[in-house]
């Protein structure tokens, strides 16, 4: 999508360097920094300290990981114990991503496959970008299929702006191209839609205020940024029409693990009527579970992250503490909406209903 | 409540300097600094820009602020529209804290009795004072009363710890002593109760992790600090036993406004079998009004109260800005929650059912 003018992703392979680099979004949006990602263990690093977050765009980077376990200082790139070792240490970066796990595994099914070094870097690579360009492809189409919904909207509002609310991130920052969540807003603004977005400021690490909100202003879309606890309140004065989030992993039977707190909007949502969507590509599906609050591990992030909040400061990002220096804290990073409260999911195929029914009618292709 | 083992309250009249002195709570958990209110301006600016908070603080402090517009400078002590002029000035300071029109009037009431100067401060001093003392002794019955709750929980866990949350800071910083909230914990803690207490941080102005976390620390009481987004999550998964929070004003029918954020917590803790009680001594009712969505005004603050953070860094008090500089916010301060969602109300008279007619029961001497 546009920055400033300038055609830009979170993620690509520098084919002057031949090196993959990344946008760190730990910075954003008060500094925009490049940087290189040369071994599996940067890319590990860059995925749990966050330089690189999102479902879709973690299975990204886990593609590309496995390309770098092979061109990266002293690899044994034709090694298939090496192979499984730097796979297996790339899916365990992040615990909760279904993507990240399909997007290794994609890569690394394509290599077991060639014999020699150059051809199995080469069938990485190759691989790893056709991930990277099927998601950007997966969200455009979440777009087109999500703009209807935005569209009845503003007709039955005769043009007035509709009010999207979305939680955290699943915008292109979080992909590859459109983002998840926001690709119907970004297409509904394309075709000159009036959208405005209740923009949920996501603690703790404040996807939506600090990445949702610079994305949707770059783009030229109207948006407000809210406390987490805003939401109901909106919901109740009539002041949201849609609620459309992201999600991480989603089970077979459409219960819905996304960023901690997504859980409390859709109970708001139910109690006001409000359609709650989940906009995902199909690589975000578990195909394996069906029970989302037994079976989706709920990862724990470092406590510090609730108790020190990080901003700008005289030109400086710094970070404040919050709490008594002798409050703990506790940090689950995701919860799971069970598919009751779903109205519905926005996929690349289509929109389907949160059961196992039309969920598997619209992927029948898909291995339970 | 102790604070390093001395007893403090967060507003006081210094009987030496015959002055009202405050606890400047913008400043916790970090800095513990007093300070003196000699004008209605300087309460109004007190209660604007909160260095007091909480309904029952705000009431004690309104009623206060009626005693020190017959003593500021320039003072017309004697000439009732000066009198109702500088009452009208204090309740305008927030406009939806019942306790702080109950306070201010009651005040108001008794000097309007009385002819001569004299008469009037002493009787305003004697009331204000006797409005304090009231919301102390109502904070300890709602503690009296709570305390079989948590017992009964306890009980059922066979002693083990009783997993309690709150939202925002219902606590004796809101109040004089014991908290609405926090006195059935506080008084649990006392009677030797295992208790564990999950404080949602309560964003924009975090008096959650800011002084629900430092009071219960200074009491010595376990509690981990949160986000508002992770109580959904903790009660799914059985972690949480019951929900306690204050009220800013609450209608005849039951209808509870709360910190926003508060109506979210309600709907999970209903989704969850959990149950959700409100601690409010009656100058919280607001006997006039049944529907709280419709007919109780939900202030707006500062925008910058969103995207702004306050905290420590390098032992000074500074703020952070977290969103792009040009992305706007809007902050609403307060929500409704249905009274259908509230298990029961703990009142300085016992705990009653969240309708109409339990309610009145228990208040029978109220004018609708």
């Amino acid at each position: 999508m546009k920055v400033d003018g300038k055609d830009m992703r979170p993620i690509w392979f520098d084919t002057a360097s031949k090196t993959v680099q990344i946008i760190d979004q730990r910075l954003l949006p008060h500094e925009l920094i490049i940087k290189d990602l040369t071994s599996v263990d940067e890319v590990i690093g860059a995925i749990k300290d966050m330089y690189v977050r999102g479902a879709p765009l973690i299975g990204a980077t886990g593609a590309l990981g496995v390309y770098i376990s092979l061109v990266q200082k002293n690899n044994r790139g034709t090694d298939n114990e090496y192979l499984e070792l730097e796979c297996n240490r790339l899916k365990d970066a992040r615990p909760t991503a279904m993507n990240l796990f399909w997007g290794v595994d994609r890569v690394r099914d394509v290599v077991l496959k060639e014999v020699s070094y150059d051809a199995r870097v080469k069938a990485a690579l190759t691989q790893a970008l056709e991930v990277v360009e099927e998601e950007a492809v997966n969200c455009q189409k979440i777009g087109e299929y999500g703009l209807p919904i935005i569209e009845e909207i503003s007709r039955q509002k005769n043009g007035k702006a509709v009010n999207i609310l979305t939680h955290c991130n699943a915008g292109w920052l979080a992909c590859v191209e459109y983002g998840t969540a926001t690709a119907p807003i970004y297409t509904a603004f394309d075709n000159h839609i009036d959208v405005h977005v209740w923009v949920d400021e996501t603690r703790p690490l404040n996807q939506g205020s600090r990445l949702t909100a610079w994305e949707l202003g770059k783009h030229g879309i109207d948006h407000t940024v809210i406390t987490d606890n805003a939401g109901g309140h909106l919901m109740q004065h009539g002041m949201v029409d849609v609620v459309i989030v992201g999600t991480d992993r989603t089970t077979r039977a459409g219960d819905v693990a996304n960023k901690i707190g997504t859980y409390l909007k859709a109970l708001a949502a139910r109690d006001n009527n409000i359609p709650f969507y989940v906009a995902l590509p199909s690589s975000t599906f578990d195909w394996s579970i069906t029970d989302g609050i037994k079976d989706i591990p709920i990862e724990e992030r470092d406590p510090d992250e609730i108790r020190y909040v990080q901003g700008l400061l005289n030109d400086k990002i710094q970070s404040v503490l919050v709490p008594p220096e002798t409050s703990p804290a506790a940090n689950h990073a995701f919860d799971v909406t069970p598919a009751r409260l779903v109205t519905g999911f926005i996929t690349e195929r289509g929109i389907c209903k949160a059961t196992q029914e039309d969920i598997m009618a619209l992927f029948p292709d898909k291995k339970i």
